[in-house]
């Protein structure tokens, strides 16, 4: 039978999902767990590739094991061979065609500035350090921009093998936070975070979105030359990439309702 | 001239605020920090002792030293002197008899409770994980008992040297954010945050308010139990200390305003 996993992670101390050669990877503790488990090697296959430091709330993967464990025990008995920072949320049976990456119908991923002059050090490894006041509604109107179908070859990693570039982004939001201490410190909880759903994702396109969009939210970029960076197909007219440890992989759909409810 | 500083700090890889033979601790960093700043050795008082674990947003701790700096440029010069897990938000002067912990007028500390049956991995060192569903309404009624002068030795570790017991609580405040990631996932964020601010607090007395508050949200002590719990005067009859990586130190408050805005 074939199990879907919902997984959350923290991924400060991992170098991403992706199984990897001397490196301590999220898919590899999981297919360890997996081992002690069931007592055979299994392999995982994700919805994602989450990069180095980036954590997850939602994130999928499959794998095929015969076994009489109920779905609703078998996080249970999964997380008691993970390490703290991976915790499998929920499992559920899929048919056999049902492919993690493929049979999604989209993807959505948060990424949160941390927006003022001194951080708030829990945030170290949760968000991004952005000192100079952002505008928010400049971010949001330069983020309209990019909702739709698009090349988006401006907001991808330079050197992707991606066979095409077109994606659609259904949607941006972005929402500010703001819950000083009240110490007069004006550095309580100053967090953006910018929400994007889409039906595909390029290889560090969120973090491409972020990066611009910030240098949008302190106008270095004009949210009007966005059509413009977008049209360009070019990397070097888009704004920075965003540090990995502002990203979190939120939810992958598809498009069906859990047969299981925890 | 006396400064006093604001300081926040992610308490997890520290052995508390106090300085102790063999161990890091959060007051040795900032010492050792002004040492390399000012080039000698300067003494710092902090306002509130917090264990190990525990966080801080808005600690306040006080030194004395002849400088040029101005007020507004400290903070810059020491955090590059600092691990980035600590940071000085903000410096000002005061006078010379100010104390940081005694001219206090009251301080407010946050108890964070993740209540769900799988913790998101991310807050595992800044919340505590509690699996059975809370019933906040019964912690909000609960909480109402312990709000003014009472003596808190049932409230309080054992063996505290405290020469009263008699504390001021002038409020307690639950509040719970639900805000699931849409993945039919339940696990989202179900964090309780305790807001309780006082005029001084025992030693251990807001994690054991949390924990006994706890015992309240899921039924093992009753709400209306709590003002024979309060005199009784007996730490037996509240509930459990909860862990320390759930306390935040989120202000303390000396009645004055600011002269310094940064």
């Amino acid at each position: 039978m074939k199990i879907l996993l919902t997984i959350a992670y923290d991924g400060t101390n991992y170098f991403g999902w992706q199984i990897q050669k001397g490196q301590i990877t999220v898919q590899e503790e999981i297919e360890r767990g997996l081992k002690a488990l069931f007592g055979k090697a299994i392999e995982v296959r994700g919805a994602s590739r989450t990069d180095s430091k980036v954590h997850a709330l939602g994130q999928r993967a499959t794998f095929s094991v015969e076994t009489t464990i109920p779905m609703k025990g078998l996080p249970h008995a999964l997380n008691n061979h993970l390490p703290k920072d991976i915790r499998i949320m929920r499992a559920e049976q899929v048919s056999a065609n049902f492919h993690p990456q493929y049979s999604a119908k989209s993807k959505t991923y948060c990424y949160k500035i941390y927006n003022a002059p001194i951080i708030n050090p829990i945030y170290n490894n949760y968000a991004w350090h952005v000192k100079p006041s952002l505008d928010i509604s400049a971010m949001k109107s330069g983020a309209l921009a990019l909702v739709g179908e698009h090349n988006f070859l401006s907001f991808c990693a330079t050197g992707s093998s991606a066979k095409t570039f077109v994606r659609n982004i259904y949607s941006i939001e972005i929402e500010k936070s703001n819950t000083g201490n009240g110490n007069g410190n004006e550095n309580g909880h100053q967090l953006i975070e910018i929400s994007v759903t889409g039906n595909g994702f390029l290889y560090n396109m969120v973090r491409i979105i972020a990066g611009t969009l910030a240098y949008v939210g302190y106008g270095k970029i004009s949210a009007t030359a966005m059509p413009k960076i977008l049209a360009a197909q070019d990397r070097t007219k888009s704004g920075i990439t965003a540090p990995p440890q502002g990203l979190t992989l939120m939810q992958v759909n598809y498009g069906f309702e859990y047969s299981h409810k925890t």
